[in-house]
């Protein structure tokens, strides 16, 4: 790997649907999830270390930044990037790219977020191997996961033809958002569509590029700051809060302007428990991600998260996901596990200080 | 009502079923099961105050003395026996029963457990005022409780002749031990069948003769303690462990010896969380006992504990049971719930200062 592919890490996104393991003080990122001893954060950092050395930049909301920090305690704390305020994803991954873009014209980043999972990272860094080989040539790299079931909770990239320069990399046909059940079944059968994981590999000065010719206030902004560090507070305040699929993937792609890397590492966004119980794997039964010993189950499958500090029995119930804290506590099934969302919202109105 | 009937309430039994709420150290009686801001063992004693004014005789075990004394902080501390060690009920009703023997040949006394819940207090006196009087004929009276679906956690009473002296009392022509499904559906249907409550009415002087009958030395060792209060801690270990049942109800019943007085005043054990969620009636949805607030409910029913410091939340499960305590969290569903003492008895084993 060449000396100067950088990993921005983008760290943050509520992962409301994981409460009450989840919260606005601790978001997602924050937590091992899948009872690795590391944390999505700390996983995403580890999957990237052999490709990046020590070329990281995370970039995170000023509320987390001292709990990232003691997180990465190995990460040059220059490396870590307070936003002052939430703006999204272009504003985040666009003042990394803006900031690496003065340090090193030769870079290429990778942006992968903090909070997904990956059970197969060899085969994960052979695509950003390729991938930055393809940004090279100026193209805005995204990574195409293999979908393995129609999901209708991930949007879909659609592949073009195939790159000449780079056998096995496809033009992005057309971005697609997450779709209804039949259509999602339609993609798996038409074997066209990979799933739309976020991953973007490309040049810094590429990708501000091309910000600048859908939004040129946007990408002068971002210069702006890394030239003068010290305008930070007052400008990110104006910058737009708007995705990068929106700002710049799918405009790009409509110009014929993104390569897609096939993908197929075991990956997963764990947007809700039912998700995290799929990814776990594993024989049926009651999967437990943490102290084992504390749960007794007696007929039980699903999932328990014993992240209280409590003995917990759970007697004849299928499917059931339960998520003990020290203050709050859920009970569902992984088929209503999205519900979850609503649960929030209630307690967001009445109870903020559990959200 | 005469002013000598005595309530003697034997405050005993684990309720290992009602697990993590009830515990070795904190039993079944001593909580309010069905949140009406008074424990069993209190509700069981407002219920009978109107009879017996002042004259109770609670009988519990050494461990529990403080906490039965905390929560009946009117009753003389001489009224509330402490057990050396657990003999079962025929000792611990046995020892009441040769005190007041000795204070007040005349007395009636009135043998009702500390956990059992009643919804029709009225009725159920009218019943008690009705065993009293029978009582008198030097009968021991029970209380037979009118069957309202075909039981199998209770044992029942067969209905023999009618008393010509009490008109709607009757002699007590069988005891059956908890019967199987379809033998319980033909009790129903004959109607000549009550639960057997174990509630008992009779002069002391009654019930001591008739354990004399089957147990010479153990009414002998009784009357013994009451006449020479000192010499309980070596006697007690010596009394047989049986229950007030088997030692004189069912030879006294062969004998023709036992009365039966019918009374439908919405009586339960409350064995399991199955029947406190039957117990506490109401409609359909998710029940509730103790704050409301903390629970937060979508598309479920079933019952509720919120006994710990925690908000639950409950999505998407029908029947469920959940119970949260500070240091033990029970899910399981009503139909199941027989099965927590499988869980109390592994705990046992491994972390018996969870039970």
């Amino acid at each position: 790997m060449s000396d100067n592919f950088w990993a921005v890490v983008p760290a943050g996104g509520a992962g409301t649907r994981l409460w009450p393991l989840s919260r606005a003080a601790a978001p997602k990122f924050l937590h091992d999830l899948t009872g690795t001893g590391r944390t999505m954060l700390q996983a995403t950092v580890d999957r990237l270390a052999p490709l990046a050395g020590d070329r990281f930049l995370v970039v995170t909301g000023q509320a987390h930044l001292e709990a990232v920090s003691a997180q990465l305690p190995e990460l040059d704390p220059a490396r870590i990037l307070a936003e002052p305020s939430p703006r999204d994803s272009m504003a985040a991954i666009g003042l990394a790219a803006a900031m690496l873009e003065r340090r090193d014209p030769q870079a290429v980043l990778g942006a992968f977020a903090a909070d997904h999972v990956v059970t197969d990272p060899d085969a994960f860094r052979a695509c950003v191997r390729l991938a930055v080989e393809v940004a090279r040539d100026d193209w805005l790299v995204t990574i195409g996961i293999e979908p393995t079931y129609p999901a209708t909770g991930f949007g879909y990239l659609r592949l073009g033809d195939e790159l000449s320069a780079h056998p096995g990399v496809y033009v992005a046909d057309a971005f697609k958002e997450k779709p209804a059940a039949e259509v999602a079944a339609d993609y798996l059968v038409t074997a066209r569509y990979r799933w739309n994981a976020g991953m973007f590999v490309v040049r810094p000065a590429a990708l501000l590029d091309l910000l600048a010719d859908s939004h040129p206030d946007f990408a002068a902004a971002l210069r702006g700051i890394a030239a003068e560090p010290a305008m930070l507070a007052e400008v990110w305040p104006t910058l737009p809060r708007i995705a990068i699929d929106h700002a710049v993937a799918e405009p790009a792609g409509a110009a014929g302007r993104v390569a897609v890397v096939p993908g197929s590492f075991g990956w997963d966004d764990i947007g809700d428990f039912a998700s995290l119980a799929a990814a776990l794997g594993g024989p049926d039964g009651l999967k437990v991600v943490g102290d084992h010993a504390r749960v007794r189950a007696i007929d039980a499958t699903g999932l328990v998260l014993p992240h209280g500090d409590r003995t917990i029995a759970v007697i004849g119930l299928d499917d059931v996901v339960v998520v003990d804290t020290g203050d709050a506590l859920l009970i569902t099934t992984t088929t209503r596990a999205q519900d979850v969302k609503a649960i929030v919202a209630g307690l967001r109105e009445s109870d903020p200080g559990l959200t």
